[in-house]
């Protein structure tokens, strides 16, 4: 098999395996989060079940809303299997990671697609715009690694600029492609984002508010709209340098890649990281990965927390350098950690404007934002992330 | 061998277990947490080593900071060891989970005994002095179930109140002992709190910041006070009902418990949940127990978030009744979820109002409050938790 024909059965692997935990959402939901409490509630004698004599009518509301989140991602895996055929050999089980995925996916739909959940996406929006608008939109490229969903991208995208985004997690891509593509109309889809959490609730029923989404019609044509597309990925893979990079498990030295980053050098006037820097085992990749990208004279706006995914992890990876010439593989590290490297925001500052030729523009500490808060409940919810937005201007010396 | 030989050498091999772990975290914090990182360092291209020059310096005084946090560790394991010998038969290896708690007793610390964690402290103070004052200081009993390293009851006590503490955990306890019994003057030993959190940081260097405790000596005779406490166990053995409590992981039927059980009944004039409501796995034998202690007219004061500890936690336990006459077990369930019954704050006050008897006389929400937050780095560490406050008092028809 050619290398081209193996990455895609991999690819569709990968695909089918989100898929089948969307259909198993239902069953999964029903026996870890509702049965389990059932249980806990036939457990307790008969005096403390007088105690909480509603108890029983908020496991049969919470039973119902898992079902009508049920229906919601059926939804998705059936328009997914429109473009892709699982066969019986990619009939793997998605494991209790996949399944978590599914389940946190509600948060971020609610956070991207719904009117709610407006406040939130305002906290970058309202800092974003002035830096756009000294801009001509059918001339601005712009790339949105990690864009999850991909509102950002439809919000950019109806302003006239051409979009690309970028996101690793077939679980966001799948639901950001049925959002944007199924013809959804306003409010016309009911999801209960907020069942898993059982925690820092004002009245139990808060837990089960249903939320109407989408908030606008992605597909519509009634507005203008540049160019876009999503790019699926590891951003650092995708669009990374295809020198001096080692290889790891977020950045191979295929071929179609190679072609691919050849392609993106240069390519971009902004790119936005939005609640994305902190994602990855290396955050130099990404910074050399913007650079990459970026045009002389281009812009990286940064906004989101500094809370690293990978700080408590344990695991390690292998990394090695590939000689550009002989192939053969260098510097072979087959126990690379996944933590390590968690640079604060004056470190990541410093490193951009004395390293990599980058000038400050704006930077802004401080901005609490909530994600995927219930409006309404903030003296109860947790009060959400401390963010940071910062502007940089690439300035490579002499070209600018 | 009796029943009470045989929890007293469980209670040892439990401490025992709790010393080893503070006598090897020096030498599991070099390992998890400066050694992976210096191998990462390692790993990466020499390319990058040059745009992270201060990162080998950072990585040194890591080092040096988590051995003076090894060194006060050291210092709390020989204090307890003075009250403990352990046997070989004893040395038994902490897992993940023990060292963990031991390196999150640092923030515990912090929050409780410096100088600076006082805006932390305040949240609750300020709240219940007013409740206090009205009544009368050596004819006060108070209980504080979940007491951690005891610093609410060192404020208590010297203000006269008779103070009971209550700790299930043998990591807090036997810090409280330290640090209550060990005769610390202000500000002598040196911990760096905040080195296990590698997120949210503006400068690198403001997650090595040195932190002087206690900021009170807590031996001191200078000060009157009242007498002072601290039982150890499971809030609901040490003080629940005798009848009608299911047997469970945090509720035994030992004698030495019913007797417990028998003494604690109606002797408290305040019950103080300071960030505890929410630690176990199931809520109504925590309101059941409140009951039991306290006397007719006696006060209820709660305080903290509604952070349900085991809401995710998919383990079962045993839970069965005993019948007292026959002393026979009754309704066995040996897999009753420890999730569950996470209680919203509206239906807590429900249930003690109109089940308890509790009259309700203030209640307060969203109160935001910092858990072991860097002063000075607000705008950029997480907010913390937004917490509730009320005071409801217990009267029983006809008793008061």
């Amino acid at each position: 098999m050619d290398e081209y024909a193996s990455e895609d059965q991999r690819e569709n692997k990968a695909i089918a395996s989100v898929i089948i935990s969307f259909l198993k959402y239902e069953e999964y939901a029903l026996r870890e989060f509702h049965g389990l409490r059932v249980k806990k509630w036939e457990s307790i004698s008969d005096r403390q079940k007088s105690m909480i004599p509603n108890y029983t009518k908020y496991l049969a509301d919470l039973k119902v809303a898992i079902e009508v989140n049920g229906k919601f991602f059926r939804s998705v895996a059936e328009w997914a299997m429109q473009s892709i055929s699982i066969g019986p050999e990619e009939m793997v089980q998605p494991d209790d990671t996949d399944m978590n995925k599914t389940c946190s996916l509600l948060i971020q739909v609610y956070r991207e697609w719904s009117t709610e959940a407006v406040s939130e996406r305002r906290c970058l929006h309202s800092r974003l715009i002035p830096v756009l608008k000294a801009l001509e939109p059918s001339q601005t490229n712009i790339l949105i690694p990690g864009s999850g969903t991909g509102r950002l991208l439809v919000d950019l995208s109806r302003m006239g600029y051409n979009c690309e985004g970028n996101e690793c997690s077939y679980h966001m891509l799948l639901v950001s492609q049925y959002l944007l593509n199924a013809g959804l109309t306003q409010g016309s889809t009911i999801i209960y984002p907020f069942l898993h959490s059982f925690s820092h609730w004002k009245g139990n029923e808060d837990q089960l508010t249903p939320i109407g989404i989408p908030d606008i019609e992605a597909g519509s044509s009634k507005r203008v709209m540049g160019p876009m597309s999503i790019c699926a990925g590891s951003f650092v893979d995708c669009y990374g340098r295809n020198q001096g990079t080692k290889i790891s498990s977020h950045y191979t030295f295929s071929q179609r890649m190679q072609m691919s980053r050849a392609k993106a050098e240069n390519s971009k006037d902004i790119v936005i990281t939005n609640f994305f820097i902190d994602t990855g085992p290396n955050i130099l990749d990404y910074l050399d990965t913007i650079v990459h990208v970026l045009k002389p004279g281009g812009i990286w706006c940064n906004f989101g927390p500094l809370l690293y995914h990978f700080e408590n992890d344990r695991g390690v990876e292998t990394t090695y350098e590939v000689n550009p010439y002989s192939g053969f593989q260098d510097k072979v590290n087959d126990s690379t950690p996944l933590m390590g490297l968690e640079l604060s925001g004056d470190a990541i500052i410093e490193i951009a404007t004395k390293c990599l030729d980058f000038e400050l523009m704006q930077r802004e500490s401080g901005i609490l934002s909530g994600y995927g808060r219930h409006v309404g409940l903030e003296s109860c919810a947790m009060p959400g992330y401390m963010c940071h937005f910062w502007v940089l201007k690439w300035s490579p010396a002499g070209k600018v």
